[in-house]
């Protein structure tokens, strides 16, 4: 979810089941590449661990390229880091959303930030 | 929601106590200028009437100018319409939503749409 002041923004490109990329996924390719884990990124944004791998799961199935690479470790503790489709998904989908972001903006907008109550 | 396509976007404006207006109020909007009644609209949309009502009720009570005027009437038969305020708020947050919409496109968009599985 891209928030802006008083706006907010859910943006999703949907795949065959579903959506492909979209706020909740792009929050857990940003932590991947911060923590380097799939356990680190769900600590990060306060996930559990599961929804964090389902995610992954989900990505690298609906993408034609892989999107997260993991490597070996025991258990949870295998590090994660996104593959250079991953990262380029990842700086796309962010690009898509600031311009959306910033076509917001204008006459229209301010005259409805100005006419919601309570915002004096 | 508006969708365009494999694009779904889903953009708040938010208020005091939560979104001010967003996709499920402007389609309750939407509805009552066709329906001319929140009952009408209610049914035009599959929401229920109580849904409806809460919503109208919400955008009353969530700007600096009423947004929906009922007029008076048998219980659910009662009319309703937009005020010019309303009508104004709904077409500014189209012509918002239609802005983001179209900034979405270029290159990278159109490399994600080709890049999700399934979409041969």
């Amino acid at each position: 979810m891209a928030i802006s002041g008083p706006l907010k923004l859910n943006f999703q490109l949907m795949g065959a089941d579903g959506p492909a990329i979209g706020p909740g996924k792009a929050m857990v390719l940003e932590a991947i590449e911060q923590a380097g884990s799939i356990s680190g990124a769900g600590r990060l944004i306060g996930m559990s661990y599961r929804r964090t791998w389902l995610l992954v799961e989900a990505l690298n199935k609906d993408w034609r390229e892989r999107v997260v690479e993991t490597r070996p470790g025991r258990g949870k503790e295998g590090g994660a880091q996104l593959t250079p489709f991953g990262s380029a998904l990842l700086s796309d989908y962010r690009a898509i959303e600031g311009r959306m972001m910033a076509a917001a903006d204008g006459e229209d907008l301010q005259r409805l930030i100005e006419a919601r109550k309570g915002e004096d």
